[in-house]
Protein backbone atom coordinates (compact mmCIF):
# COMPACT_ATOMS: atom_id res chain seq x y z
CA UNK A 1 0.00 0.00 0.00
CA UNK A 2 1.39 3.34 -1.22
CA UNK A 3 1.12 6.13 1.62
CA UNK A 4 1.97 9.01 -0.23
CA UNK A 5 1.64 11.45 2.34
CA UNK A 6 3.37 10.01 5.31
CA UNK A 7 6.76 10.09 3.79
CA UNK A 8 9.08 13.09 2.86
CA UNK A 9 12.17 13.22 1.20
CA UNK A 10 15.33 14.81 3.14
CA UNK A 11 18.96 15.36 2.40
CA UNK A 12 21.14 13.02 4.02
CA UNK A 13 24.81 12.24 4.41
CA UNK A 14 25.57 8.73 4.65
CA UNK A 15 28.73 6.44 5.70
CA UNK A 16 28.95 3.81 2.98
CA UNK A 17 30.02 0.12 4.82
CA UNK A 18 33.79 0.80 2.80
CA UNK A 19 33.51 4.03 4.95
CA UNK A 20 33.09 6.32 1.87
CA UNK A 21 30.52 9.14 2.38
CA UNK A 22 27.16 9.75 -0.09
CA UNK A 23 25.14 12.61 -0.50
CA UNK A 24 21.80 10.90 -1.36
CA UNK A 25 17.47 11.54 -0.83
CA UNK A 26 16.04 9.76 2.45
CA UNK A 27 12.64 8.88 3.03
CA UNK A 28 11.44 10.13 6.77
CA UNK A 29 8.14 9.33 8.18
CA UNK A 30 6.42 12.33 8.72
CA UNK A 31 5.49 13.11 12.63
CA UNK A 32 3.14 15.98 13.01
CA UNK A 33 0.59 16.81 15.97
CA UNK A 34 -2.91 16.25 15.63
CA UNK A 35 -5.58 17.78 18.32
CA UNK A 36 -8.91 15.68 18.20
CA UNK A 37 -11.57 18.08 19.12
CA UNK A 38 -15.49 17.39 20.42
CA UNK A 39 -16.87 20.56 18.39
CA UNK A 40 -14.97 23.37 20.29
CA UNK A 41 -13.67 21.16 23.19
CA UNK A 42 -9.90 19.66 22.51
CA UNK A 43 -9.63 16.50 23.57
CA UNK A 44 -6.33 15.23 23.13
CA UNK A 45 -2.90 15.84 20.83
CA UNK A 46 -1.24 12.90 19.33
CA UNK A 47 1.36 13.00 17.75
CA UNK A 48 1.04 10.84 14.20
CA UNK A 49 1.67 10.29 10.81
CA UNK A 50 -0.88 12.31 8.60
CA UNK A 51 -3.60 10.58 6.91
CA UNK A 52 -6.84 8.84 7.59
CA UNK A 53 -7.06 11.30 10.47
CA UNK A 54 -10.82 10.27 10.27
CA UNK A 55 -10.08 7.13 11.64
CA UNK A 56 -7.62 7.75 13.99
CA UNK A 57 -10.14 10.32 15.86
CA UNK A 58 -13.02 7.45 16.08
CA UNK A 59 -10.53 5.01 16.97
CA UNK A 60 -9.25 7.19 19.95
CA UNK A 61 -13.00 7.86 20.91
CA UNK A 62 -13.90 4.37 20.69
CA UNK A 63 -10.99 3.61 22.36
CA UNK A 64 -11.53 6.00 25.43
CA UNK A 65 -14.62 4.62 25.83
CA UNK A 66 -16.09 8.05 24.49
CA UNK A 67 -18.50 6.30 21.88
CA UNK A 68 -20.04 2.89 21.63
CA UNK A 69 -22.47 3.45 18.25
CA UNK A 70 -21.34 4.36 14.69
CA UNK A 71 -24.47 6.59 15.18
CA UNK A 72 -22.84 8.55 18.27
CA UNK A 73 -20.80 9.83 15.79
CA UNK A 74 -22.09 12.51 13.10
CA UNK A 75 -19.61 14.51 10.99
CA UNK A 76 -15.71 13.88 11.09
CA UNK A 77 -14.35 17.11 9.45
CA UNK A 78 -10.20 16.84 8.97
CA UNK A 79 -9.22 19.86 7.47
CA UNK A 80 -5.39 19.21 6.91
CA UNK A 81 -4.09 21.42 9.20
CA UNK A 82 -3.90 19.28 12.15
CA UNK A 83 -6.87 19.39 13.80
CA UNK A 84 -9.77 16.86 13.35
CA UNK A 85 -13.11 18.01 14.51
CA UNK A 86 -15.68 15.64 15.50
CA UNK A 87 -19.53 15.94 15.95
CA UNK A 88 -21.90 13.90 18.13
CA UNK A 89 -25.07 12.82 17.79
CA UNK A 90 -27.73 14.96 19.60
CA UNK A 91 -28.33 13.60 22.91
CA UNK A 92 -24.98 11.89 22.90
CA UNK A 93 -22.98 13.49 26.16
CA UNK A 94 -19.83 13.53 26.55
CA UNK A 95 -19.05 11.72 29.81
CA UNK A 96 -15.26 12.19 30.66
CA UNK A 97 -13.93 10.21 33.86
CA UNK A 98 -11.59 11.80 36.38
CA UNK A 99 -8.68 11.15 35.03
CA UNK A 100 -10.08 12.53 31.25
CA UNK A 101 -10.97 15.49 33.11
CA UNK A 102 -7.88 16.00 34.98
CA UNK A 103 -5.21 16.04 31.60
CA UNK A 104 -3.98 12.42 32.00
CA UNK A 105 -6.38 11.50 28.43
CA UNK A 106 -3.49 11.43 26.02
CA UNK A 107 -2.39 8.92 23.67
CA UNK A 108 0.00 7.33 25.45
CA UNK A 109 -2.51 6.67 29.09
CA UNK A 110 -5.82 7.03 30.13
CA UNK A 111 -5.43 5.86 33.77
CA UNK A 112 -4.13 6.45 36.38
CA UNK A 113 -3.39 3.44 38.90
CA UNK A 114 -4.41 -0.18 38.78
CA UNK A 115 -7.94 0.40 39.97
CA UNK A 116 -8.12 2.83 36.69
CA UNK A 117 -6.85 -0.10 34.71
CA UNK A 118 -10.48 -2.26 36.41
CA UNK A 119 -12.28 0.53 35.16
CA UNK A 120 -11.08 0.45 31.85
CA UNK A 121 -11.54 -3.11 31.47
CA UNK A 122 -15.46 -2.82 32.60
CA UNK A 123 -15.94 0.05 30.13
CA UNK A 124 -16.06 -2.54 27.96
CA UNK A 125 -18.13 -6.16 27.88
CA UNK A 126 -15.49 -8.95 28.22
CA UNK A 127 -14.35 -10.96 25.28
CA UNK A 128 -17.39 -13.78 24.61
CA UNK A 129 -15.64 -17.74 25.24
CA UNK A 130 -17.62 -18.65 22.03
CA UNK A 131 -15.80 -16.30 20.18
CA UNK A 132 -13.62 -17.21 17.08
CA UNK A 133 -10.63 -19.53 16.74
CA UNK A 134 -7.62 -19.66 14.31
CA UNK A 135 -5.53 -22.52 12.84
CA UNK A 136 -1.81 -22.59 13.07
CA UNK A 137 -1.04 -21.96 9.08
CA UNK A 138 -3.39 -18.98 9.16
CA UNK A 139 -1.92 -17.50 12.13
CA UNK A 140 1.76 -17.72 10.83
CA UNK A 141 0.61 -16.34 7.62
CA UNK A 142 0.13 -13.23 8.63
CA UNK A 143 2.79 -11.39 9.42
CA UNK A 144 4.31 -11.57 5.86
CA UNK A 145 0.66 -10.43 4.55
CA UNK A 146 0.97 -7.02 6.51
CA UNK A 147 4.74 -6.80 5.44
CA UNK A 148 3.43 -6.89 1.91
CA UNK A 149 0.51 -4.51 2.46
CA UNK A 150 3.16 -1.94 3.76
CA UNK A 151 5.65 0.33 1.87
CA UNK A 152 6.69 2.96 4.24
CA UNK A 153 7.91 0.51 6.82
CA UNK A 154 10.68 -0.91 4.37
CA UNK A 155 11.56 2.55 2.95
CA UNK A 156 12.14 4.17 6.26
CA UNK A 157 12.23 1.80 8.80
CA UNK A 158 10.57 4.12 11.01
CA UNK A 159 7.21 3.09 10.65
CA UNK A 160 4.20 1.15 12.76
CA UNK A 161 1.69 -1.21 10.97
CA UNK A 162 -1.42 -2.67 12.41
CA UNK A 163 -3.62 -4.69 10.49
CA UNK A 164 -6.98 -6.35 11.27
CA UNK A 165 -7.55 -9.93 9.64
CA UNK A 166 -10.84 -12.31 9.78
CA UNK A 167 -9.91 -15.35 11.11
CA UNK A 168 -9.62 -16.82 7.50
CA UNK A 169 -6.57 -14.40 7.49
CA UNK A 170 -7.66 -12.49 4.76
CA UNK A 171 -6.56 -8.63 5.65
CA UNK A 172 -9.11 -6.62 5.70
CA UNK A 173 -7.88 -3.38 7.24
CA UNK A 174 -3.62 -2.14 6.83
CA UNK A 175 -2.89 1.53 8.27
CA UNK A 176 0.59 2.73 9.47
CA UNK A 177 1.44 5.24 11.67
CA UNK A 178 5.00 6.52 13.60
CA UNK A 179 2.88 5.42 16.86
CA UNK A 180 2.11 1.90 17.36
CA UNK A 181 -1.28 3.03 18.97
CA UNK A 182 -1.85 5.55 16.14
CA UNK A 183 -1.91 2.77 13.81
CA UNK A 184 -4.30 0.79 16.21
CA UNK A 185 -6.71 3.53 16.34
CA UNK A 186 -6.70 3.93 12.53
CA UNK A 187 -7.72 0.28 11.92
CA UNK A 188 -10.28 0.08 14.53
CA UNK A 189 -11.56 3.35 13.63
CA UNK A 190 -12.26 2.16 9.71
CA UNK A 191 -13.97 -0.69 10.99
CA UNK A 192 -16.00 1.21 13.48
CA UNK A 193 -16.26 3.88 10.90
CA UNK A 194 -17.51 1.25 8.75
CA UNK A 195 -20.04 -0.59 10.75
CA UNK A 196 -18.34 -3.34 11.23
CA UNK A 197 -18.30 -3.74 15.14
CA UNK A 198 -17.76 -5.70 16.99
CA UNK A 199 -14.95 -7.20 15.62
CA UNK A 200 -15.18 -10.38 17.18
CA UNK A 201 -14.33 -13.04 14.04
CA UNK A 202 -11.28 -10.93 13.23
CA UNK A 203 -7.78 -10.41 14.79
CA UNK A 204 -5.09 -7.69 15.35
CA UNK A 205 -1.73 -8.13 13.89
CA UNK A 206 1.12 -5.22 15.31
CA UNK A 207 3.92 -4.60 13.84
CA UNK A 208 6.34 -4.34 16.90
CA UNK A 209 5.25 -4.49 20.83
CA UNK A 210 2.35 -5.47 22.63
CA UNK A 211 1.53 -2.86 25.38
CA UNK A 212 -1.75 -2.34 27.61
CA UNK A 213 -3.05 -0.14 25.48
CA UNK A 214 -3.07 -2.28 22.11
CA UNK A 215 -4.77 -4.69 24.00
CA UNK A 216 -7.51 -2.01 25.49
CA UNK A 217 -7.93 -0.87 21.90
CA UNK A 218 -8.54 -4.51 20.95
CA UNK A 219 -10.84 -4.97 23.75
CA UNK A 220 -12.64 -1.24 22.79
CA UNK A 221 -13.34 -3.08 19.36
CA UNK A 222 -14.25 -6.57 20.48
CA UNK A 223 -11.47 -8.01 19.09
CA UNK A 224 -10.73 -11.78 20.60
CA UNK A 225 -6.99 -12.42 18.99
CA UNK A 226 -4.22 -9.89 19.69
CA UNK A 227 -0.90 -10.85 17.53
CA UNK A 228 2.10 -8.72 18.36
CA UNK A 229 5.71 -9.81 15.88
CA UNK A 230 7.49 -8.48 18.88
CA UNK A 231 7.42 -9.06 22.84
CA UNK A 232 3.99 -7.90 25.25
CA UNK A 233 4.63 -6.10 28.34
CA UNK A 234 3.67 -7.45 31.42
CA UNK A 235 -0.18 -5.57 31.83
CA UNK A 236 -0.63 -6.29 28.33
CA UNK A 237 -0.18 -9.99 29.20
CA UNK A 238 -2.71 -9.72 32.52
CA UNK A 239 -5.17 -7.31 30.70
CA UNK A 240 -5.49 -10.12 28.20
CA UNK A 241 -5.64 -12.66 30.39
CA UNK A 242 -8.79 -11.13 32.01
CA UNK A 243 -10.28 -9.84 28.85
CA UNK A 244 -10.41 -13.36 27.59
CA UNK A 245 -8.41 -11.97 24.71
CA UNK A 246 -5.86 -14.63 23.20
CA UNK A 247 -2.42 -12.82 23.29
CA UNK A 248 -0.06 -14.21 21.09
CA UNK A 249 3.83 -12.42 21.02
CA UNK A 250 7.11 -12.85 18.77
CA UNK A 251 5.13 -14.19 15.97
CA UNK A 252 8.05 -15.12 13.99
CA UNK A 253 7.31 -18.31 11.78
CA UNK A 254 7.78 -21.01 12.38
CA UNK A 255 7.52 -20.54 16.17
CA UNK A 256 5.54 -17.77 18.48
CA UNK A 257 4.62 -17.70 21.61
CA UNK A 258 0.97 -17.36 24.01
CA UNK A 259 0.29 -15.78 26.47
CA UNK A 260 -3.75 -16.02 27.15
CA UNK A 261 -6.15 -17.72 26.23
CA UNK A 262 -4.59 -20.56 24.00
CA UNK A 263 -8.24 -22.37 23.88
CA UNK A 264 -8.78 -19.98 20.83
CA UNK A 265 -5.50 -21.25 18.40
CA UNK A 266 -6.56 -24.58 16.60
CA UNK A 267 -3.33 -26.75 17.53
CA UNK A 268 -3.81 -29.98 16.15
CA UNK A 269 -3.25 -30.47 12.52
CA UNK A 270 -6.25 -30.61 10.63
CA UNK B 1 22.95 -3.78 34.06
CA UNK B 2 20.93 -6.00 35.55
CA UNK B 3 17.45 -4.30 36.31
CA UNK B 4 15.74 -7.12 38.90
CA UNK B 5 12.47 -5.08 39.83
CA UNK B 6 11.63 -4.56 35.36
CA UNK B 7 10.66 -7.96 34.48
CA UNK B 8 8.52 -10.74 35.54
CA UNK B 9 8.29 -14.01 34.80
CA UNK B 10 5.09 -15.41 33.09
CA UNK B 11 4.25 -18.93 32.15
CA UNK B 12 3.89 -19.08 28.27
CA UNK B 13 3.30 -21.47 25.34
CA UNK B 14 5.92 -21.23 22.92
CA UNK B 15 5.75 -23.07 19.50
CA UNK B 16 9.25 -24.48 19.01
CA UNK B 17 10.14 -24.54 14.95
CA UNK B 18 9.81 -27.83 14.42
CA UNK B 19 6.37 -27.26 15.62
CA UNK B 20 6.41 -28.93 18.69
CA UNK B 21 4.92 -26.99 21.84
CA UNK B 22 6.82 -26.24 25.03
CA UNK B 23 5.66 -25.34 28.43
CA UNK B 24 7.94 -23.05 29.52
CA UNK B 25 9.07 -19.62 31.61
CA UNK B 26 9.14 -16.36 29.83
CA UNK B 27 10.43 -13.16 31.36
CA UNK B 28 8.35 -9.98 30.43
CA UNK B 29 9.11 -6.18 31.01
CA UNK B 30 6.73 -4.70 33.60
CA UNK B 31 4.83 -1.88 32.41
CA UNK B 32 2.52 -0.28 35.09
CA UNK B 33 1.69 3.61 35.09
CA UNK B 34 3.18 5.81 36.97
CA UNK B 35 1.49 9.14 38.28
CA UNK B 36 4.04 12.38 38.53
CA UNK B 37 2.77 14.90 41.05
CA UNK B 38 3.82 18.02 42.14
CA UNK B 39 2.88 18.35 45.87
CA UNK B 40 -0.50 17.41 45.43
CA UNK B 41 -1.14 18.28 42.03
CA UNK B 42 -1.36 15.27 39.80
CA UNK B 43 0.77 16.41 36.34
CA UNK B 44 0.57 13.66 34.46
CA UNK B 45 0.42 9.78 34.13
CA UNK B 46 2.76 7.39 32.39
CA UNK B 47 3.30 4.16 31.57
CA UNK B 48 6.44 2.70 32.84
CA UNK B 49 8.93 0.15 33.35
CA UNK B 50 9.04 0.52 37.51
CA UNK B 51 12.26 1.64 38.74
CA UNK B 52 14.50 5.21 38.97
CA UNK B 53 10.95 6.96 39.19
CA UNK B 54 12.85 9.49 40.68
CA UNK B 55 14.87 10.21 37.58
CA UNK B 56 12.33 9.46 35.59
CA UNK B 57 10.26 12.59 37.28
CA UNK B 58 12.99 14.79 37.50
CA UNK B 59 13.60 14.38 33.67
CA UNK B 60 10.47 14.64 32.66
CA UNK B 61 10.07 17.97 34.59
CA UNK B 62 13.22 18.85 32.95
CA UNK B 63 11.46 18.46 29.34
CA UNK B 64 8.76 20.45 29.63
CA UNK B 65 10.36 22.93 31.14
CA UNK B 66 8.97 23.06 34.23
CA UNK B 67 12.35 22.80 36.25
CA UNK B 68 15.41 24.35 35.17
CA UNK B 69 18.24 24.10 38.08
CA UNK B 70 19.01 21.55 40.36
CA UNK B 71 17.86 24.02 43.44
CA UNK B 72 14.41 24.17 41.84
CA UNK B 73 13.45 20.53 43.28
CA UNK B 74 14.07 19.75 46.99
CA UNK B 75 12.88 16.52 47.59
CA UNK B 76 11.25 13.46 45.02
CA UNK B 77 9.39 11.07 46.73
CA UNK B 78 8.89 7.37 44.54
CA UNK B 79 7.03 5.53 47.18
CA UNK B 80 6.83 2.04 45.28
CA UNK B 81 2.51 2.47 44.68
CA UNK B 82 2.77 4.20 40.98
CA UNK B 83 2.84 7.58 42.63
CA UNK B 84 5.93 9.63 42.63
CA UNK B 85 5.83 12.77 44.44
CA UNK B 86 8.05 15.91 43.59
CA UNK B 87 8.53 19.07 46.36
CA UNK B 88 10.02 22.51 44.58
CA UNK B 89 11.90 24.59 46.41
CA UNK B 90 9.57 27.78 47.70
CA UNK B 91 9.31 30.56 45.93
CA UNK B 92 9.74 28.15 42.30
CA UNK B 93 6.32 28.85 40.68
CA UNK B 94 4.82 25.80 38.75
CA UNK B 95 3.88 28.09 35.54
CA UNK B 96 1.84 25.58 33.28
CA UNK B 97 1.28 26.72 29.81
CA UNK B 98 -1.68 26.72 28.03
CA UNK B 99 -1.12 23.21 26.55
CA UNK B 100 -0.37 21.89 29.78
CA UNK B 101 -3.14 23.32 31.54
CA UNK B 102 -5.88 21.86 29.33
CA UNK B 103 -4.16 18.82 29.91
CA UNK B 104 -2.52 17.64 26.73
CA UNK B 105 0.82 17.25 29.07
CA UNK B 106 1.81 13.83 28.93
CA UNK B 107 4.03 11.50 27.91
CA UNK B 108 3.56 11.60 24.61
CA UNK B 109 2.48 15.07 23.87
CA UNK B 110 2.97 18.68 25.30
CA UNK B 111 2.28 20.48 22.13
CA UNK B 112 -0.59 21.64 19.88
CA UNK B 113 0.33 22.15 16.40
CA UNK B 114 4.01 24.20 14.65
CA UNK B 115 3.56 26.94 16.88
CA UNK B 116 3.81 25.67 19.89
CA UNK B 117 6.73 23.20 18.72
CA UNK B 118 8.98 26.58 17.72
CA UNK B 119 7.37 27.87 21.41
CA UNK B 120 8.60 24.64 22.67
CA UNK B 121 12.31 25.40 20.88
CA UNK B 122 12.22 28.26 23.16
CA UNK B 123 11.74 27.14 26.15
CA UNK B 124 15.37 26.02 25.88
CA UNK B 125 18.57 27.71 24.71
CA UNK B 126 19.91 26.64 21.43
CA UNK B 127 23.05 24.24 21.32
CA UNK B 128 26.09 26.23 20.48
CA UNK B 129 28.30 25.98 17.92
CA UNK B 130 31.37 25.84 19.58
CA UNK B 131 30.60 22.40 21.41
CA UNK B 132 31.78 18.87 21.21
CA UNK B 133 32.59 16.90 18.19
CA UNK B 134 32.95 13.05 18.14
CA UNK B 135 35.09 10.81 15.95
CA UNK B 136 33.46 8.07 13.92
CA UNK B 137 35.32 5.40 15.53
CA UNK B 138 34.21 6.12 18.57
CA UNK B 139 30.48 7.27 17.59
CA UNK B 140 30.70 3.28 15.38
CA UNK B 141 31.45 1.81 19.06
CA UNK B 142 28.18 3.28 20.91
CA UNK B 143 25.37 0.98 19.83
CA UNK B 144 27.41 -2.14 21.37
CA UNK B 145 28.58 -0.46 24.36
CA UNK B 146 24.56 0.35 25.33
CA UNK B 147 23.93 -3.48 24.39
CA UNK B 148 26.47 -4.61 26.38
CA UNK B 149 25.44 -3.01 29.69
CA UNK B 150 21.68 -3.96 28.95
CA UNK B 151 20.10 -7.45 29.96
CA UNK B 152 16.38 -6.76 29.65
CA UNK B 153 16.86 -5.90 26.32
CA UNK B 154 18.25 -8.99 25.17
CA UNK B 155 16.01 -11.41 27.44
CA UNK B 156 12.47 -9.88 26.07
CA UNK B 157 13.01 -8.09 22.84
CA UNK B 158 10.48 -5.58 24.65
CA UNK B 159 12.47 -2.42 26.17
CA UNK B 160 14.16 0.45 25.08
CA UNK B 161 17.64 1.64 26.08
CA UNK B 162 18.90 5.31 26.02
CA UNK B 163 22.55 6.02 27.12
CA UNK B 164 24.42 9.11 28.13
CA UNK B 165 27.95 9.10 26.45
CA UNK B 166 31.04 11.29 26.70
CA UNK B 167 32.35 12.63 23.26
CA UNK B 168 35.66 9.55 23.96
CA UNK B 169 32.62 7.26 23.92
CA UNK B 170 32.68 6.27 27.37
CA UNK B 171 29.30 5.58 28.73
CA UNK B 172 28.35 7.58 31.49
CA UNK B 173 24.49 6.34 32.22
CA UNK B 174 22.34 3.90 30.96
CA UNK B 175 18.46 3.31 31.51
CA UNK B 176 16.25 1.07 30.13
CA UNK B 177 11.99 1.54 29.74
CA UNK B 178 9.32 0.06 27.94
CA UNK B 179 8.74 3.41 26.70
CA UNK B 180 11.51 5.08 24.43
CA UNK B 181 10.70 8.58 26.15
CA UNK B 182 10.54 7.45 29.71
CA UNK B 183 14.24 6.01 29.31
CA UNK B 184 15.56 9.61 27.79
CA UNK B 185 13.85 10.73 31.06
CA UNK B 186 15.24 8.23 32.91
CA UNK B 187 18.97 9.24 31.59
CA UNK B 188 18.84 13.19 31.82
CA UNK B 189 16.81 12.71 35.05
CA UNK B 190 20.16 10.95 36.65
CA UNK B 191 22.18 13.93 35.13
CA UNK B 192 20.20 16.25 36.24
CA UNK B 193 20.00 15.11 40.24
CA UNK B 194 23.59 14.81 39.66
CA UNK B 195 24.70 18.22 38.74
CA UNK B 196 25.84 17.61 35.85
CA UNK B 197 24.13 19.48 33.44
CA UNK B 198 24.28 21.47 30.96
CA UNK B 199 25.24 17.53 29.31
CA UNK B 200 27.11 20.07 26.80
CA UNK B 201 29.83 17.54 25.74
CA UNK B 202 28.06 14.43 25.79
CA UNK B 203 26.12 12.22 23.37
CA UNK B 204 22.45 10.61 23.63
CA UNK B 205 22.29 6.67 21.79
CA UNK B 206 18.80 5.69 21.46
CA UNK B 207 18.42 1.83 21.16
CA UNK B 208 15.30 2.71 18.53
CA UNK B 209 14.00 5.38 16.71
CA UNK B 210 14.35 9.18 17.17
CA UNK B 211 10.89 11.45 17.45
CA UNK B 212 10.77 14.85 17.88
CA UNK B 213 10.12 14.06 21.33
CA UNK B 214 13.60 12.66 22.04
CA UNK B 215 15.37 15.75 20.42
CA UNK B 216 13.15 17.98 22.88
CA UNK B 217 14.42 15.70 25.81
CA UNK B 218 17.82 16.15 24.50
CA UNK B 219 17.61 19.64 24.37
CA UNK B 220 16.39 20.51 27.15
CA UNK B 221 19.11 18.74 28.96
CA UNK B 222 21.79 20.75 26.35
CA UNK B 223 22.65 17.61 24.66
CA UNK B 224 24.43 18.36 20.82
CA UNK B 225 24.40 15.30 19.51
CA UNK B 226 21.90 12.65 19.81
CA UNK B 227 21.81 9.22 17.84
CA UNK B 228 19.13 6.83 16.77
CA UNK B 229 20.00 3.02 16.46
CA UNK B 230 16.93 3.32 13.94
CA UNK B 231 14.98 6.12 11.80
CA UNK B 232 14.20 9.49 12.96
CA UNK B 233 10.88 11.09 11.97
CA UNK B 234 10.64 14.37 9.93
CA UNK B 235 10.24 16.37 13.36
CA UNK B 236 12.64 15.17 14.87
CA UNK B 237 15.06 16.22 11.69
CA UNK B 238 13.61 19.04 11.41
CA UNK B 239 13.72 20.50 15.25
CA UNK B 240 17.09 19.10 15.64
CA UNK B 241 18.10 21.44 12.34
CA UNK B 242 16.93 24.21 14.30
CA UNK B 243 18.26 23.67 17.68
CA UNK B 244 21.73 23.01 16.27
CA UNK B 245 21.29 19.66 17.33
CA UNK B 246 23.67 16.86 15.76
CA UNK B 247 21.02 14.08 14.80
CA UNK B 248 22.52 10.54 13.46
CA UNK B 249 20.09 7.97 12.33
CA UNK B 250 20.34 4.03 11.33
CA UNK B 251 23.83 4.10 13.81
CA UNK B 252 24.45 0.67 12.34
CA UNK B 253 28.20 -0.17 11.86
CA UNK B 254 30.00 0.41 9.92
CA UNK B 255 27.55 2.83 8.03
CA UNK B 256 24.98 5.65 9.39
CA UNK B 257 22.69 8.25 8.18
CA UNK B 258 23.66 12.19 9.25
CA UNK B 259 20.37 14.66 9.35
CA UNK B 260 22.03 17.43 10.65
CA UNK B 261 25.17 19.53 11.49
CA UNK B 262 27.41 17.57 10.26
CA UNK B 263 30.20 19.80 11.59
CA UNK B 264 30.17 17.96 14.95
CA UNK B 265 31.45 14.43 13.11
CA UNK B 266 34.93 14.63 12.79
CA UNK B 267 34.82 12.40 9.32
CA UNK B 268 38.69 12.58 7.78
CA UNK B 269 40.93 9.83 9.56
CA UNK B 270 43.20 10.99 12.53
Amino acid sequence: MKEPHSIAPGRIIRRKKDGSLEFLRDDLTIEEPLEIRIGRKALATTMRTPDHDDELAAGFLVSEAIVHDRSAITEISANGENRVVVRLAEGVKLKLNAAQRFGTISSSCGLCGKTSIDEIRQNFPTIGSASVRIDIETLLSLPEKLRKAQSDFARTGGIHAAGIFDSSGELKIVREDIGRHNAVDKVIGRGFLDGLFPLDRHVLLVSGRASFEILQKALAAGVPIVAAVSAPSTLAADFARESNQTLIGFLRPPSFNIYSHIERVILEAP
